[in-house]
C-alpha cells in the first residue's frame, strides 16, 4: 500500500485501481521511469518522435493524409482546452452537446476563455440525439465547431459520434471529440465520424501514467490558427511548431511519463492493438456486470448505451453508507470510484488499466464480503 | 543509457545530466514512482496535503501569515502563465523587467493572453538595475504588476530581487518572481524582496521529476482574482478552491511525479534543507569553475553576478564544433546543455540535481579527454 495506518501491516502489493484513470499500470511501464532523460538530448527526442509516429498509426492516421498529433503537458483537460484556446477563430462559435460533467467542463473552459458558445444539454442517462443537434445547427448558423464527449465517464455512456459527425458534416462544421477515456479502448473511425480534432491522455486506455495529453488535428486547421492562441502554454500550433523545428517540447516535458508511455505503447502493440485491448476491457466489463448482478447491484444505464470503459451502479438501498463501503474495499486492496451524478446516487467501477477478468472477479468477491460485513443482504436481481 | 546504438554496449548506469532540469534525481526519488495512486483516494490526498504544508514551511511561509501554495499540472511555464491568466485584473498592466529568454517568455505569454504590458529589456550579461525600474514605474502609473526572473538560466545570472522588490514596493505595485531554477537552491527572503507571487517547479532544486509547478501566492490577492481567469486549466484560484474543497486536484494530477516529489522533499530535509543544498550546489559550481579554468574555458559572466545554479562558458575558439563536443561527452555519460544567447557562442553546465563535487570533477576530466580527442589544446587561463 502507498501509505498505511501506523499499526497496520502494509499489503505486499499495491491496491488495484478500478478507476477511470490514473489507473493501474504494469510494473514494466512504471519501471521505464527509473531513468532520468535530458529533454534536449537526441535519445529522448527520438523517443518523442517515435511516440508521435506510433500514436498516428494507432489512430489509423498519417501525416501524408494531413494529420498531426501534438503532445501537451498537463492533464487531459489541458489538451481539450488547448484545442479551443488555439483553433477557434476570434469570430468562432462553439456548440457544446453535453450529457455529463465532462461536456459541462468544456462549457466552463469556453466561458473562461470568453469564446462564444451555445450549449445543448441532454439527459445524463441517454445518449446524445443527433436529431437535437440537427435542430441546433439549423437554427444557429454562426456555429463554427461542435464539441462532444465520446465516452462520458460521468455515467459511462457511449455517445454515437458517427451519427453526430454526419450531422456536423452535413452542416459544414468542425467536430471536436473529447475521447479521453475511449481512445485505444475501442476502435474509432476518424473518417466515418468526420473528426477534425480528437483529444485523449496518457493515463487512460494506453495505460501510461498521467502527465500529458495528446491531440490529433488536421494539419490545415492547425496551420489556419496562426495568431489565434489566447494562451502561450496551451498554444497547440506553437507546440507543434516546436516539435517540427527540433523535435523538442517547447517547455519542459514530463520526461518520465513519456518514457513510461513509450513502454505502454509497446505493451499495447504486444497485446494485439486496440481490437485486442477493447476485447479485454469488454470481458472485464461483462465479468463485472455478471458478478454485480449476482449481488443485486443494478447498473445505472441500459445495456445498449453502456460503454465497457466504466460502469455506474445504483446504491443498493437508500441508507447505503458509501464511505464505509469504499473504505472497507480499499482496505482489501480494491479502489473504486465515487459517482458524479447530481440526481441519482451511484458509484463507479472502471474496467480499464492493467486489469484482467480475474481481477474483476476478485473485486466482486471483495464486494460480497464487504456487504456481509456491513449487514447488507445480497439481493440477486430477478431475470425480469 | 536510455537508448543505445544497435552495436554499442550500453553503459551500466545512466548518463549524468548537467542541465537546468529535468535533471539527475536520486534512484529513491524515481523508485517512489513504482506505485499507482488513485487520485481520489485518501492516501494520495494526504500526500498532496503534506507536500503543500512542506513547501510553505520550506519557503518560510505559513497559511497563518496569509500565504498559500498551489500545485499546477504542466511545466514551470504553465505555473508562471497561470499567475498572469488568473491574477491580473482586466485593467491591469504588467511591467516585465527582462535580461534573458525566460523574461522574454513572460512577454510572450502576456501577448497571447492580450494582457496589457510594458517591457524593459536589459543586457543579458548584467543584472537588472533597480534604477532603470524606478524610471519605468515613475513614468507608467498604470502598471499593476512587475515580473522578474530570479535566476535567468539563459546565462545563469542572478538578479537582485531584494533591491528590485524595494523599488516595486515603494511604488505600491505587486511583484511576481519566476524562481524556477533558484527556489530551494538558495535561501529566498519573501518579506525582504516584497514578493507577492513566486513560481517554481518540481524538477529543479527540489530534485523531483517534471510534471507540475507550484505557485506561492498571498491569499488576499488570490481571493481578489475571482472572475478574472482567462483559462480554466490555468485558473489558479479555481485550482486552490479544489484543494480547499476536498484536498484534490480539480483535474487528473501527475500522481507519480507527486509521489516522487514527496520523496524528494524528504531527501532535501535529510540533506539539511535549503542552506545545505545551496552549499552543495556552490561547491559543485566552484569545482566546475576551477576545473574549466585549468582547461582554458572562460565563463560568460563576471563572478559577482554569476549564480551557482548553471554556468555559461564561451566557446574555446571560433571554429569550435559544439555538436561533436556534446556528442563525445554524452557517449562518455555526461549530458551538458547548449547555449541560448543570440550574441555570444556559449554552452551551459548545470550544477543542480543529485550531483556531487566529484561528479563535476569527472565531467571536467571527460571534457579534457574530449578536447584532446578533438585536437583542441587546453589553454589554462592566466591569472591576469
Amino acid at each position: 500500500a502507498l501509505m498505511s495506518a501506523p499499526n497496520a501491516l502494509p499489503s505486499a502489493r499495491d491496491a488495484l485501481l478500478f478507476t477511470p484513470g490514473p489507473l493501474t499500470t504494469s510494473l514494466s511501464v512504471k519501471q521505464a521511469m527509473l531513468h532520468d532523460a535530458g529533454s534536449w538530448h537526441c535519445e529522448f527526442n527520438a523517443v518523442v518522435a517515435n511516440i508521435r509516429e506510433r500514436l498516428l498509426k494507432l489512430a489509423g492516421l498519417s501525416r501524408e493524409n494531413g494529420w498531426e498529433v501534438i503532445l501537451l503537458q498537463g492533464s487531459g483537460t489541458f489538451g481539450v482546452e488547448a484545442v479551443f484556446q488555439t483553433c477557434v477563430p476570434p469570430d468562432g462559435n462553439v456548440a457544446v452537446f453535453t450529457n455529463g460533467a465532462y461536456g459541462e467542463r468544456i462549457v466552463q473552459m469556453l466561458q473562461c476563455a470568453r469564446i462564444p458558445h451555445v450549449v445543448a444539454h441532454a439527459a445524463e442517462e441517454a445518449t446524445l440525439d443527433p436529431a437535437a443537434l440537427e435542430d441546433l445547427l439549423a437554427n444557429e448558423p454562426t456555429i463554427s465547431h461542435v464539441a462532444v464527449v465520446h465516452c462520458e465517464t460521468t455515467t459511462g455512456i457511449l455517445n454515437p459520434i458517427e451519427a453526430i459527425g454526419r450531422v456536423v458534416k452535413r452542416h459544414g462544421k468542425l467536430l471536436v471529440v473529447d475521447a479521453m477515456s475511449s481512445f485505444a479502448g475501442m476502435p474509432i473511425d476518424f473518417a466515418a465520424a468526420g473528426i477534425d480534432f480528437l483529444i485523449s491522455s496518457a493515463n487512460k486506455c494506453i495505460e501510461g501514467v498521467p502527465g500529458f495529453s495528446f491531440v490529433f488535428a488536421k494539419r490545415p486547421l492547425l496551420l489556419a490558427s496562426e495568431g489565434w492562441a489566447r494562451s502561450l502554454s496551451l498554444d497547440l500550433l506553437g507546440q507543434w511548431k516546436g516539435f517540427e523545428k527540433n523535435g523538442q517540447f517547447r517547455y519542459t516535458p514530463p520526461t518520465h511519463a513519456l518514457l513510461a508511455f513509450d513502454q505502454a505503447l509497446s505493451e499495447l502493440e504486444a497485446e494485439g492493438g486496440i481490437v485486442a485491448r477493447s476485447e479485454r476491457y469488454r470481458r472485464n466489463h461483462e465479468t463485472l456486470l455478471a458478478g454485480m448482478a449476482r449481488l443485486g447491484f443494478r447498473p445505472l444505464l441500459a445495456p445498449g448505451v453502456q460503454s465497457h470503459i466504466i460502469t455506474a451502479f445504483r446504491y443498493p438501498d437508500a441508507g447505503f453508507d458509501f464511505a464505509a463501503f469504499y473504505g472497507k474495499l480499499s482496505e482489501r486492496g480494491f479502489i473504486i470510484y465515487p459517482g458524479k451524478l447530481t440526481q441519482v446516487d451511484t458509484f463507479r467501477v472502471g474496467n480499464i488499466g492493467r486489469l484482467l477478468p480475474q481481477d474483476l472477479e476478485q473485486l466482486v468477491a471483495a464486494i460480497a464480503a464487504v456487504l456481509a460485513e456491513m449487514g447488507i443482504p445480497a439481493k440477486p436481481a430477478s431475470n425480469a
